[in-house]
């Protein structure tokens, strides 16, 4: 089983070459820790801790699972040794504030650090990764008290967190919520109901578990607008903010899932469980929704991470298992047969892998320039900025989430087609990533809920088509100014008609939806998986053009590597790209095939 | 956890109302037994044995798997049971000669049977179906006695069979085998050597196994010309016919696999085990290979079975479930939210699925009238026939094992995505078909090896194109008929202007591959896909065609089902065959992108 190489060098040149990241932690407020010598520093750390701690417990993990022991559920072998090498080593709070214990640094860099873990470890990154949820809304919604309680010992890993939205009878559609809270006369509440597919809701990593609990107070309004937000530790805080009495929250079973099966997935009992409310009455969802786009940012990266990881092993696997001949003729003649690499199409399988992950990370690390300037803004109380950054990633979050979870799913899966029959083995270590990453899209909002939000909400209703408008004129202004470069050209000249594209069917899809809403939904997932091809397509294009700079001026240690990168954005733009084009047919689509039959007719067998 | 229930009135629609089957099965030597009687009693009661038998065992087999117990395998509960049902039955002779004591009837019947007993429990129909290969091998290259001693029993399911190829350094290239064959004084040879990921391997279901084996005889000749083939039963047959001594092969291991768990997958060893050559020294490979198109028809059936189980689990949940309000308006406002069905984003995953399973069954059913003459020329001796509908099936059998598993898993995924994270939860079922229907691309040739045969074998090398002009005559005389009918006219001018683009772009590849021997590989995969898309188009047309006839003649107590018929087959032309393009764009980009790099620059870090 092949192990974990974190892609320093690839995340250095999106850092440094393609976005330029020295220049834009100098405008952040938090930008002043974030020179280039210290995010060095954390890149190669975060990158050895992860090859080394988290990466040889992935199979393991997976193996053994996770238990449930009278009452407590007990992680796999190593996970709180490693928990506790991370914590110690102040990862948790990377890039929480310095007045709560953290250390400072931009919002991106959490990113980053989260790719590497969740490349290495999916299962084992989601423990702190759910803490992040909870410290947000601490920080954004908490009061003095609260935060002084709360927000410390998350910040150091001491505590953890989790979310606690889902219900059996409700997902999605959380106007369903249920779970009931009662005020108590010290101004506490008393929480009942049951909550489900919550991660990391019981575990034995941290000493104590902060849930953040979505419920109902007495005679709230119906729908989602009658509920609130609540604290709900596991152990009450004792006055000095050491754990005290054991409150009424049990974990009430562990879900027995398809994969990330080492990650704590329990059906929590509230059982008058005490809880502190946390903002104001009735704005549970706004709160819990704050920082939602970044939330989703970090999930798209099981897109990313988990490529890279397939593709690290079956390009291993395809160097050094031999099979048949390449048909342009012997290439390893004093071999019985010639490696896999030189098959055209396990090339092609390889290449989707190399242009999903580092087409996908490129995307991701181009928007988290853009969550740090909306964290930027809430630290300094800005809340324009805070907005105007906020509708440019809530854009480009679902087609993050969506899209780059679809092309994981499909990258883990060629990975494991690289390895024929092998690939089927659990020992070799590639089912386990196909299964792993499966999840991605249905949590944090299915891929059908984000085409929604995109189509539906961001692109429609919001902004009547001014989101498209705005992205692709930077596209175009960017493809305008690489046309005189004759290896770019054809890029940019099919970036060009694809910004112009994109407009038109959205206006299209606008025009319909007057006479019939259900094209909205018929249309969202072609929609969001066109704006995905293309988004990608521009980054790509940014990249390449960094390489052809690079190759022109020649001398570079890194020639190989910009070889590379041409190569597979050549590559995205000849075999992947043109499947914007089938998505485009579909949105326009009538919606009528769709919708016409009834339920019976559509299960009709007779 | 939803039931399967066997797809009856497609099927009879497919076999009587748009392929005649009752007119074909008049054409065979073995049709005379096929009468609609006969067939509509095989189809009703197979039906019935696979929803009341094995579908019950579906997800307990897959929780409890295979055991290796003392050296041999031990089936999950209740498969020994069915097994025996199955074979008391009569079942496992359905199409084998009567002569041999099967019941003689044509190879098409043996395929629906499958179809069903695959989609109730893939697991369980592959103890029989692994059987069905070692049958043809015995009926086509066995000696009499050899006929007289294994057939008979391998016919009435008292011994089961097993195919065993594939070595721990080779799978695909088979030239690389090297398990030896010494020759004794007897006749007999003794063999030597590791054989993996033999399915059926070992069992208990029936009193014996005969595994038919690839092995190499002293001072054979190196790669694929020097390998033999062997009868090497478990159990050495007595003179009398009964099980008599041990033979010396015994499974070293059971593989730990993604799914399809309640099959065993076997490490065989074989020491000194006794087998009886079959067929002439040296040809292993062609007698192995004479019935490998109907083999992979059958694993073609894994795209489409559980694409249909998947399909009637994920409808059912989909009229259950409720979550949010249709775009349009609530759809059942006395309710607390509207049934997931009501979504248009949910109705395009549930119509992907349906167009997948009914598309790919009618595929599916057009092939096996192919077969059926096949093996009539084989019954009847004519060599001329056999060739010339093998030739037909060869051309489609690619494209059908290819296209439909890859389908077969987008169908097996999007089943699980209508449940949402519900879908990741074991219980439910949903991924357990998706890990099940995960090898399907995989064994019997990966999609890579069934694309370079279709491209590189079928289509350029043996006709330089005459296949496809071949079949695309027939859908161009198809589609010119039904230009009159106004509703099915633009599926027809689809399908005329796709006949000529397949050819078009068969020969462009063509010329390409004068100068480039690599174009072959690297458009392999999308030409395969692309041909598939515009075969399903066909095959949907005609089903299309027959569906408007019958809602024209009006009065029918199926017109339900007639309409759903004619939904799918537009949604298909809308919303699915718009990929073909995709591919046709794929398939024509130059090799180099892909194939310039050099392995080292491929894993360029630095």
């Amino acid at each position: 089983m092949p192990t974990y190489k974190a892609p320093l060098r690839d995340m250095k040149f999106l850092l440094n070459e393609v976005f330029d990241y020295p220049g834009h932690y100098q405008t952040l407020s938090t930008g002043a820790n974030a020179t280039p010598d210290i995010v060095e520093a954390v890149l190669n750390e975060c990158g050895r801790f992860c090859e080394e701690v988290l990466s040889p417990l992935y199979q393991s993990g997976d193996e053994e699972g996770c238990r449930l022991q009278d009452g407590e559920v007990k992680t796999p072998k190593g996970f709180k040794d490693a928990y506790q090498q991370y914590a110690s080593g102040g990862w948790q709070g990377l890039s929480a504030p310095e007045e709560f214990g953290g250390q400072g640094l931009p919002a991106s860099m959490g990113l980053f650090k989260q790719e590497m873990m969740g490349t290495a470890n999916w299962s084992f990154s989601m423990y702190p990764g759910l803490s992040l949820g909870a410290m947000n809304t601490l920080f954004l919604h908490g009061s003095d008290e609260q935060q002084q309680t709360f927000l410390a010992p998350l910040v150091d890993g001491r505590w953890s967190g989790t979310m606690c939205l889902t219900e059996p009878q409700c997902g999605t559609d959380l106007g369903q919520v249920s779970t009931k809270a009662e005020p108590q006369a010290d101004g506490s509440y008393l929480l009942t109901g049951t909550k489900i597919f919550i991660s990391s809701g019981d575990h034995d990593l941290t000493e104590n578990i902060v849930h953040i609990v979505l419920a109902r107070l007495p005679e709230a309004p119906k729908g989602t607008r009658g509920i609130s937000l609540f604290i709900v530790p596991k152990f009450l805080p004792g006055p000095d903010g050491a754990v005290g009495e054991r409150n009424a929250v049990s974990c009430g079973g562990l879900e027995q899932k398809m994969g990330i099966k080492a990650s704590a997935t329990c059906v929590l009992n509230f059982d008058n469980a005490r809880g502190y409310l946390i903002g104001p009455e009735n704005q549970g969802l706004e709160c819990m929704f704050t920082f939602m786009n970044t939330a989703r940012i970090g999930t798209a990266l099981q897109g990313v991470g988990p490529t890279e990881l397939s593709y690290q092993w079956a390009l291993d696997y395809a160097r050094e298992r031999r099979s048949m001949r390449a048909l342009s003729g012997k290439k390893e003649p004093e071999q019985v047969a010639d490696a896999l690499i030189h098959h055209a199409d396990v090339r092609r399988m390889l290449m989707t892998q190399k242009a999903i992950a580092e087409g996908g990370r490129a995307m991701l690390y181009y928007a988290a320039r853009l969550a740090d300037h909306m964290v930027d803004g809430h630290v300094r109380g800005d809340q324009e900025a805070v907005d105007k950054y906020d509708d440019k990633l809530g854009f480009l979050t679902p087609i993050l989430k969506g899209f780059l979870t679809e092309l994981g799913n499909e990258a883990a899966n060629l990975g494991m087609q690289v390895f024929g029959g092998h690939g089927y083995i659990r020992e070799h270590g590639m089912e386990q990533i196909v299964r792993d990453t499966r999840i991605a899209t249905l949590y944090e909002g299915t891929t059908g809920i984000q085409a929604l939000d995109l189509l539906g909400r961001k692109v429609l209703l919001m902004t009547r088509g001014g989101a498209v408008r705005e992205f692709t004129l930077k596209i175009a202004n960017f493809a305008r100014k690489q046309l005189g470069n004759s290896q770019l050209r054809p890029m940019a000249l099919e970036l060009l008609k694809l910004s112009g594209q994109w407009n038109l069917l959205t206006m299209r899809i606008l025009l319909a939806a007057r006479k019939d809403r259900d094209v909205v939904s018929a249309a969202a997932n072609d929609f969001l998986m066109y704006s995905g091809y293309v988004t990608m397509a521009y980054i790509w294009a940014r990249q390449a053009s960094v390489a052809i700079r690079k190759l022109d001026t020649g001398g570079d240690e890194s020639e190989a590597f910009y070889r590379a990168k041409l190569a597979t954005a050549e590559f995205y733009y000849q075999r992947l790209l043109p499947r914007a084009q089938a998505h485009a047919s579909g949105m326009l689509a009538p919606a009528d095939s769709l919708m016409r039959l009834t339920p019976d007719e559509l299960a009709s067998t007779g």
